[in-house]
């Protein structure tokens, strides 16, 4: 947070006026005596001068930073897919200014605020249910990623100026698959641990599950909403017992291994007395005990898709994430190891 | 990445000089007529320009925003710090702008290339064991903190221009702590799944351990030295297990929960056949079967005093950061819930 040298200094030190020195930096337009490039370098070598990105950007209109709003860093879904966006972006020469919304509307506003600030040239917005601050987004030009786009987020009625890729993660095709695969095991009592009530996301999830019951001519009555944690998936271990349920579904991950880890505790055994399945599965979920059986989005091909929609030359408008079935022990496709050993 | 509206586009709409738009937006430092001052209002709606912090930057040679290079954003570990680095720096004014290094020496030079190019105000640096590119750095006068500093990185040697502030984790102490820990639940055969060969944080961490085990008359014989990956450590659990070892001490805590995964696949009891101690643990230790006994950095206090040594009045150049043990079930010192319950 120092000062830090100027194209003014560099020239006052070589000698040269300011274009001289940007003739150097840029290789043109025009051309320049050896010995006035010699004494420019060494001015730059000097003071530590660095051609500026952010100045380039206000000359060309470009930047090449691109924004990414997540509600919470900490959750290894959301890890997984920072890191993969920024790898994806950085081989293009791109790189990636994040914030973390913590999913609370204001604090969300003054994140892209701030990222609007640093001229960003895109915006990739993810959020469990808010959809991007339009009133800040409003009069900009930017393209916006909106991951993921639920139905009722009010982002296509009110778009903002810029190019608008709305990305649907098909989250209730995706909790339907993992409902359907347990009543494939032929389980008939599928409860739900859901995300937090009133929350768009959790409601899509949820609509999959119940569909996919209803379409087995079963009910769909044991519902829990509670957060996206493991601690809150730990502690509704108890009441999803009580319920008499013989498999359950989870909204994401972390919920999923909280569970596992309250289900233990309890003396349960999964897959044999209940079954497991998470929506919104990592690689970590391989390392479970017993290893859980996920719906995992393909997040790398996702990361490329986001990419290349945010070129300047794309003209793409939507965009689907594909998920797949990631089978292992907690639904009772694998033996659990314990067994198999035993 | 449309080319953005200019503060000259603003001026030519409102029928006014970019000076008066200049004034408007800065609220001085020369008054402006209300008529003027309401069409360029008007301007600014209508082309949604934004008075832009790279600009104020450009101005005033300060920045807003801090860059942050880390290894491996899918660490849970890593993602911890970069949260609460994000959270304690945007409470500040301050936003982050990361870049994963992939560990790797050309990676993580262009990853700072990159940083600076953006006109960071200040850079964080975290490796496995590569010390920040001073070529790169060489004429900047950033301040630069470097997590963690190890003996022998080269970086005391030859500082960068700006101020340097080395954070020391204290990684021998931690894994020493861990290892006596053992040691006082009467384990006399502890056995160290230590992190890559060669790299400098792996050689610090085996050392605590080493210490510990000969401190006690014992002999520090059993070493592993695998990558900081889960995969790696439920590789290991076999070897672990032939060498005879009652107790092991991981270098992170990903190691440890893969380990816990390859024990349980070998119907090994932790603790009872085997305890685990698991350094830079977080807080998804808890969920582990059985609960993983860690020794924990305080990430929140140290990002707070990041962020502090990083504002432009600090004189900081050495941080401390602190580690506790945390005491749970799979060194023995919490009876494991399957038992308790049984």
């Amino acid at each position: 947070m120092t000062k830090r040298p100027t194209q003014e200094e560099v020239a006052r030190i070589a000698g040269t006026s300011t274009a001289v020195v940007s003739y150097v930096l840029n290789n043109g337009p025009r051309s320049v005596s050896e010995d006035a490039r010699r004494r420019v370098l060494a001015a730059i070598a000097k003071t530590g001068y660095r051609p500026n990105s952010a100045a380039r950007a206000l000359v060309s209109g470009r930047s090449t930073v691109i924004g990414l709003v997540v509600p919470d860093l900490a959750n290894p879904f959301l890890a997984q897919l920072t890191q993969s966006l920024e790898r994806e972006l950085f081989g293009r020469g791109y790189s990636l200014l994040i914030g973390d919304s913590g999913d609370e509307p204001a604090r969300a506003a003054t994140v892209v605020e701030t990222l609007l600030a640093q001229q960003v040239a895109g915006l990739v917005w993810y959020s469990v249910d808010l959809p991007p601050p339009l009133d800040v987004l409003g009069g900009s030009a930017l393209p916006v990623v909106v991951v993921n786009d639920l139905a009722g987020s009010g982002v296509t009625e009110a778009a903002p100026a810029g190019r608008l890729i709305s990305v649907d993660a098909e989250e209730y095709r995706g909790v339907r698959l993992a409902t359907e695969h347990l009543l494939a095991h032929g389980r008939t009592r599928i409860a739900h641990l859901g995300g937090p009530q009133g929350r768009l996301n959790s409601a899509e999830r949820s609509r999959g599950w119940a569909d996919a019951v209803s379409a087995a001519g079963l009910s769909p009555t044991v519902r829990m909403n509670v957060p996206f944690t493991q601690e809150a998936g730990a502690d509704a271990a108890g009441h999803l017992l009580e319920s008499g349920c013989d498999a359950v579904v989870t909204a994401n991950e972390m919920q999923a291994t909280g569970l596992l880890r309250g289900l233990h505790r309890a003396g349960v055994r999964v897959p044999e007395d209940l079954s497991v399945v998470a929506y919104n599965g990592t690689p970590a979920a391989a390392f479970a005990i017993p290893s859980l059986t996920t719906v995992e989005l393909q997040v790398s091909a996702l990361a490329r898709e986001i990419a290349d929609a945010l070129e300047p030359d794309s003209a793409v408008t939507g965009l689907t994430a594909a998920s797949e079935l990631v089978r292992r022990e907690s639904c009772g496709c694998e033996v659990p190891a314990a067994e198999a050993d035993a």
